[in-house]
Parts: C-alpha cells; sequence; structure tokens
C-alpha cells in the first residue's frame, strides 16, 4: 500500500491529529461496553458528525501486541513489519535504538551445578537488579568493536543493547534464546540461524561468560539468561512513506520508542493527559502530523475494572472540547487495540474509530460506542488504512490513474 | 480472482447490465448528499428490492482516475492492471489501440534559445493545433519500421502512436517525459530505463527532430514535448476472463476505449442517454453483458454543482422503468468513483451500488444513496467483485471445490 501512497502525495498546510486511547475497544458487562457505560457527550457528539466505523489492528481473531497495535495505527502493515521482543522491551526502558544495535531482553537467573536453578533469580527486587545492572555496565563497555549498553528493568529484567559499528544485514539477529524455558536444565547457547547472525552470536557468547564472572559473587543473580534477539526492523520512516512531519506526544516510554523507531519526532515527556494536550497546543504550528497516546485507558482494562476505564474515557471526554479548539483538518480518536475489562488483557476485537473531516457522510453513528461504529461509512477494516484515509481527508493524495 | 472465477464459467442464456452512473457517490451540502436531495422514485424502488452496498474502486483514501475506476467494475485488480497516461489520452481522442502500439501525450510547446520558453505554446486554439497535427501526419508515417499516427487533440494537446510491427516487451515503453515541468530549461531526452525501451526511445528521439524541423516556421508551436509512455496493459480480455460477450454504450470516446482494451465491443456512438437505452434495447438479443455509461452526472459534479447533478440523476431516474422493461437478469447500477459537488473533483469515496436479481434478500435500504447502501447486504467491498458477483446472480458460476 505504501508504494501506491508515495507517488500520490502533495504538500499543504493541513494538520492531522491522531488520538490513540490505548485499549479502547470493550466487551458489554450488564449489557454495556465500557464506552457505552461512561457518559462522554463530547465523543459522542462528534462521533454524530464524524466518518465512523472499526478497525482491526492485525487480523480476525488476532490479539495485538502494543507494537504490531501501533505500527498500524501508523500505517505500516504490523504482518510484513515485525517489532521484535528484544527491540520492544529496550523501547519500552526508553533506549533510543539505532539502526545497528541488537537488542536483546535478559533475565536475571541462579546458576549452580551447571544447571538453571531458578529463571528469575527470586524476583530479586528491583533496587538491587539495578544495581547490579549499573555494575555491569561499568565493566562492560566495548566486546570487540561492538558498544555493550545495559538498560535496567523491573524486578530481575535488564535489556542489553549490541550497538555495533555499522548495520547489519537483516537476518543477523535470528539467535535462538538462552532461556532453557524450564528450571532444572542448562541454559542453551546463543545459536546462529543464519551465516550473519554467527558475528552477533558470538559476542552475545562472549558476554554471557564476562559478566557470569562478574556476577559469580552473587547468591541468586549469577546468570544472564537472554531472549528475543532483534534488530530494528528496516521499514521506511513515516516521513519517507506519508510526507509528514510528525510529533507523537506520550507519557510512556514505549510508545515513544514506537514512534521513533519510524522517525517520529518523540521528545521526553511526563506529566497526564491535560499536560499531553498542552504540549500539542504549545507544538501545534512546527509539525503536520500529531500522535498523542492515552495510556491509563489500557491500564484499567488490564485490571479488569470496568468502572475505572469508564471513568478514564470520562476524564479525556471532559478534555475533548479544547482539543477540538485547535480545529484539526482531520481528527482520528481511536485505539491500538480492544483491552476489554471482562477480558483482563488486549483482545482481537475492533476498534471503534472516528475521522472528522469536511469530507465525510456524517450522521451514521448516534454514540462513539463499538455497536454504533458499526454501522458507520468506514465499515470494518485493516488499521493500516486509517492513515491513507487521514491524507485523503485532507487532500495530500493526488488522483490514482487517470 | 480471475484464476479462480475462469474454472467455474458455465454458459447460459443471462444477461446482465451494468448501468454506470459516473462520479455518482457524493457529500452532503446542508445535511444531504446528491443522491439523498435528489428525487429518485424509481431508483428508490429498485434498491429496496435490490443487494444494496458501496464499492471501494481501488483501496481506502485512494482516489480513481477514470481508467483504474473502470478497470475495477470491470472486474480487473487496478492496484494489478495501470493504464498508462499516454494511453489513456490516445483512446480519449477515440484512437484503436492496438497490442503493439507505444502511445504518447504530446504537448506543442515554444522552443527557443535551446530552451523550453512556453510549455504548452501559448495554448493555441485547437483549430490551429488539429492542423499542424495534420501536417506532422501528412509528412511523418514511418520512422524506421515504425507506423506514427497522429491524433490531434485539444488546444495545445495531441496524441502520438508509435505502431511497432510486433507486440513489445511489457517494460518497452519505460521512458521518461521530455517535459521539463518548468519553462526556461531546456527539453529532455527520451530517456529509456530498461533494456527493451532503447529501441523505443530511439524512435521518439528521431520523431523530436523530424518534427522539429517540420515546425520550425512557426512563432509558438514549434516543439513537441512528450510525456506518459505507455502500451497497452496485457491483460485477458473480458471475454477470456468471464466468458461474457459483452457491448459497451458510452457516448464519450474514453469509456468506449476503456472497454476496447478489454475487447468489449463498443461501436462508435454519439447521443444522449436516451438514445444509448435505445441503443441498447436494439443490441439486447445479440450479447450476454451490456455496459452503459452515463456521463454528465460527473461533469456536474466536477463543476460542484451539486443541483445539476441532482437533476441529472432524476433524469436518470426517469428513464429507469423504460430499462427495467427490458427485465435483466442481473441489473446492478453504480458508478466507477465518487465525484461530490462539494469537492468539484473525482474522491477516495466508496460508492453505492445496487444489483438487483432473483437471488438477492433485499429490504436492507430504503433508497439509494450513500447512507442506505451502507446498511446493505454488500457492504463495502472492492469493485473487482462486483462482477464475480454479477457472475454469480446469473448462475453463471458452478461451485467452487466439492
Amino acid at each position: 500500500m505504501q508504494s501506491v501512497i508515495k507517488p500520490l502525495l502533495q504538500k499543504n498546510k493541513s494538520k492531522i491529529l491522531l488520538i490513540v486511547l490505548d485499549g479502547i475497544g470493550g466487551l458489554p458487562i450488564n449489557g454495556k461496553t465500557e464506552l457505552e457505560h461512561a457518559h462522554i457527550p463530547n465523543l459522542d457528539q462528534v462521533a454524530k458528525i464524524s466518518a465512523c466505523g472499526l478497525h482491526m489492528p492485525v487480523s480476525y481473531g488476532i490479539t495485538p501486541g502494543s507494537g504490531p497495535g501501533h505500527l498500524g495505527l501508523f500505517g505500516y502493515n504490523p504482518l510484513e513489519c515485525q517489532i521484535g521482543r528484544g527491540v520492544l522491551e529496550a523501547l519500552g526502558l526508553g533506549i533510543e535504538l539505532r539502526k545497528t544495535d541488537v537488542s536483546v531482553r535478559c533475565n536475571y537467573a541462579t546458576f549452580k551445578d551447571d544447571l538453571i536453578v531458578d529463571r528469575r533469580a527470586g524476583r530479586i527486587p528491583t533496587e538491587q537488579s539495578q544495581k547490579l545492572t549499573e555494575k555491569l555496565q561499568k565493566e562492560i563497555h566495548m566486546i570487540d568493536d561492538v558498544s555493550i549498553i545495559f538498560a535496567p528493568g523491573m524486578e530481575h529484567r535488564c535489556a542489553i543493547i549490541l550497538r555495533f559499528p555499522e548495520q547489519l544485514a537483516p537476518d543477523s539477529a535470528l539467535i535462538s534464546d538462552t532461556d532453557p524455558q524450564k528450571e532444572g536444565l542448562p541454559p542453551l547457547s546463543p545459536t546462529p540461524f543464519s551465516e550473519n547472525a554467527k558475528r552477533v552470536s558470538k559476542i552475545a557468547e562472549k558476554l554471557i561468560n564476562i559478566s557470569q564472572d562478574i556476577l559469580k559473587g552473587e547468591s541468586k543473580a549469577n546468570f544472564l539468561l537472554m531472549r528475543g534477539f532483534s534488530t530494528v526492523p528496516d521499514i521506511p520512516t513515516f516521513q519517507e512513506a506519508f510526507g509528514l512531519k510528525a510529533l507523537a506526544i506520550a507519557a510512556y516510554p514505549m510508545y515513544r520508542g514506537l514512534a521513533r523507531l519510524i522517525e517520529m519526532e518523540a521528545p521526553p515527556f511526563d506529566g497526564t493527559v491535560e499536560d499531553e494536550v498542552n504540549f500539542l497546543k504549545e507544538k501545534y504550528n512546527e509539525y503536520d502530523f500529531f500522535f498523542l497516546h492515552v495510556k491509563k485507558i489500557d491500564s484499567y482494562g488490564e485490571d479488569g475494572n470496568f468502572e475505572g476505564k469508564a471513568a478514564q474515557i470520562e476524564a479525556f471526554d471532559k478534555l475533548l472540547p479544547e482539543i477540538l479548539e485547535l480545529n484539526p483538518d482531520v481528527l482520528i480518536i481511536t485505539g491500538d487495540h480492544s483491552t476489554p475489562a471482562l477480558i483482563k488483557g488486549h483482545s482481537w476485537h475492533p476498534v471503534p474509530i472516528l475521522l472528522k473531516s469536511p469530507y465525510v457522510l456524517g450522521r451514521t453513528s448516534n454514540a462513539f460506542s463499538e455497536r454504533e461504529c458499526l454501522k458507520g461509512e468506514l465499515g470494518i477494516f485493516p488499521a493500516m488504512y486509517i492513515l491513507p484515509l487521514a491524507l485523503a481527508n485532507s487532500m495530500r493524495l493526488k488522483k490514482y490513474g487517470a
């Protein structure tokens, strides 16, 4: 699709605002979904005059993680562009990844008599693992010509970045996990599955040995298990693909990291949704496209807290009039996936979406909810078409064919 | 899709009538779209008992030109079969293209001191450019083994067909435009982008030189700029793909040309929509499939004339009872794309469609309009599936698999 879009792009001064209410889609408890239960007069009003529908983040029945969920919203086919676990872990820890990096998720583990006896090192406290990670970083900076960057995580977790002097071939991180998955087994070797991966696996082996030596005095966290070796996906930047100068506003590092993968600008940010809206206003003249991420709705969904999720939706609804005052040419409000409180986790259900622009039918949906969006003019459609629709509605696409 | 369809085809005596109301889809002005505003009791009545829906000519957000718009309606994937600008220009001028042809759109331009000083030769009057084109044709018939056919166009435009003695490889027309796009620059060379294109570019170069010599006495139109080198797409004929003997009835040459690309019969025709309907009746026993093209609805949409577009829809509505009397087994009424008066041009919006046959649910839509079709049993679906639906509803497709 991007190859069809690219030759059609034309520039103008329009503004596109994509608001991602993380995990917005829900399921009924006592007959009503979270969106139906919440009192959201502003969202309902905008839905009435917008193009509404439901988008499918990946495919029928597929529950997306945050990575594929956002890639779809950003106009990429999440089945073609995959983000490795190591990369996602590093992004979540706020690491700025480069095209020359191999990222790895790591667990501190307990190693005894050549066996892994605890895969999580007794879930050591974050404070303790952080100290160990700092110690490792202090003693290890380079292995051969590769810079080693340690990123402390929660409890027994950390991430390691192997920063090579130049970009590697796409198959260079095809390396097996060293985690034996069961306790009482020896750790596995980082086995390369391609010719290009041999160089990376050798660095990983050396790193395992050096770190084992440094950690040998520890009673619990005396070994590093490595999983999810991955390079950043080699995909066109957002600006290349869609001709848009984009700003990501997100309080959680992982979402900024996802945006940075496609080279959206994503300045460090810490604050409430209100702060996000203020930041949006401040930066409104400087960009064509804005991705504003609202996290907490998802968090309550994950906790199975139906009322809490509804309350977070209501809190966003109260901020909406202020956002509408900016009067963007195209306003899109949706989520990256559904997180029904009933399921206490992400789900495969298509996600309500509204697209407000001067070029819609409107008056097909009476509210912003799963059931009302189903009546809308967008129908049920793959998430990766949201961005072409945004471009069309902002008059940024020329005609295809004569 | 065509490879799935072909082994399932079976013959019978059914008649399929596809009526294309060019640019029919619209957007609301004062709350109502052109279709909602127009008084169209006959279309509304047929919609009530038909399968209704909205088709997507190319893809989400993509505004189709007439070429891809019609290819989709004819059952071809418009993203796979592209029609070059030169081919479309030649079709629009009524040229019968062959598989051995390379078509080129040309502009008369003003050349001075090795530079193009006016890319449109002061938009010379059609009468004057016609004379020049005739003069060129008189003096140039062959270059090497290639026949040269000139087709006069409007104002500064003409088309040139390079008719080779045999069919060329598909990449033979990958040649850059010679139009420098800006005035005050020298004309560009027709640069070949493939080995096979070299032969064609050499003919083009000779043609540029010879014509420059013939035009050298002209004060304005003394140079030919060439754009959109293209061969006719190498796609199966309509009869091969769908087993239907087809007649195209269209008053505008380009639409007959599009039909001829897939070897529908498209006799010269000049007249009103009423004349088209009479011609349809006259030929009704001779074909399986009829493509009847109604142009003027689009023209008023392009002009931004909401009332005029609605009036043209009403005019067609008055003719509908006469068409219904023919009682085709399958009647499809739709457009090749939307042309909202609000946008004054083609748009990306899905297009209302009704399919009348004995084998539909019906009673889902109360009128023929964008919003009512949205409630219909066909949903929102790609245009290229219209033809398989027509074949199925005319009982021309066997079961797939046992």
